[in-house]
């Protein structure tokens, strides 16, 4: 079986491409540059892209938007996350949780899945906390400065826990189950 | 003259409304709750903004972006300047900003202007400093952390300096004037 992705972001291609090949799915890849709308709501946020994705492609798609939501700033960069991370960094973020107690933190991602007829939504969350300094150069993005509930090292330094409990991992776990009851 | 403002801010409404008048001109608030696109042009999101407000108003009608673009935060927080204040504060500004040498700043504000046929932009801006601590509590939002250029106090603390040399002040002026043209 093969699937359109949608997505702009080559690191999150090649991560998905390599989960989704565990289930027998092969990722094609469709350069789509969409302006996303605003929201809280990632589910909002991927239903809203996919069907933008449809109207161009016209064929089955997918895009998977997600977020690093840290409690103590009130969610934030959630939604933005990609953004704030090209103009603040690791780095940046660190500065703001200095000397912060709580250091929970929470990923998560939602596919948006556009059969030609209808749009439905996959979830994925992850927990951990925020590291103290950004630790490995595996993955991309908050990566480094992300350690999963359980674990002492940063996804940044043990890329190969990410695709087995991502909240990426998690949400396409969902969608291929669904595609498996589909077929 | 009287014309009609979209915006769910009511500091911003009030702040224009006393400038306006000025001018001789009557604003009115249209309550408008719209979901702004993404993008780093204020121009582009005003724009895409006082076109949907005018398909529900249906009469002439203005909307006014602005944010504060700080040079060493690659120009962060930028369009998403009003979503940032909401999660992070001023404090988590001045975290970002603790110990960083090249202080500037610049507020800027667009007005997008739908005049039932096509729209017009009209632009400000005010340079600045992000000052060392919050000080005074006039205005709204960033005013109490901004310098202008050759002032020593915030815009919180001498709010009177804000409507006679402000970004938004700036964009009122070119559109008053350009309106007192087509009249």
């Amino acid at each position: 079986m093969e699937l359109l992705f949608a997505t702009s972001n080559r690191g999150k291609a090649k991560e998905a491409a390599e989960i989704f090949k565990k289930y027998g799915i092969t990722v094609k890849r469709f350069q789509f540059e969409h302006n996303e709308i605003r929201s809280e709501s990632l589910d909002e946020i991927a239903a809203e892209a996919v069907s933008a994705a449809y109207a161009e492609c016209q064929t089955p798609v997918f895009v998977e938007d997600s977020g690093l939501f840290i409690h103590a700033l009130s969610g934030f960069p959630g939604p933005y996350s990609a953004w704030v991370q090209k103009k603040l960094g690791n780095e940046g973020v660190l500065r703001l949780m200095k000397g912060v107690a709580d250091r929970s933190a929470r990923f998560e991602a939602s596919i948006a899945f556009h059969d030609g007829k209808s749009v439905r939504t996959f979830h994925g969350a992850c927990t951990g906390t925020i590291a103290d300094s950004a630790r490995g150069t595996g993955g991309f993005g908050y990566d480094p400065i992300f350690v999963p509930e359980g674990q002492k090292q940063t996804f940044g330094e043990r890329i190969e826990l990410k695709n087995n409990l991502s909240h990426r991992y998690k949400a396409i776990l969902e969608f291929s189950t669904a595609l498996a009851s589909m077929r």
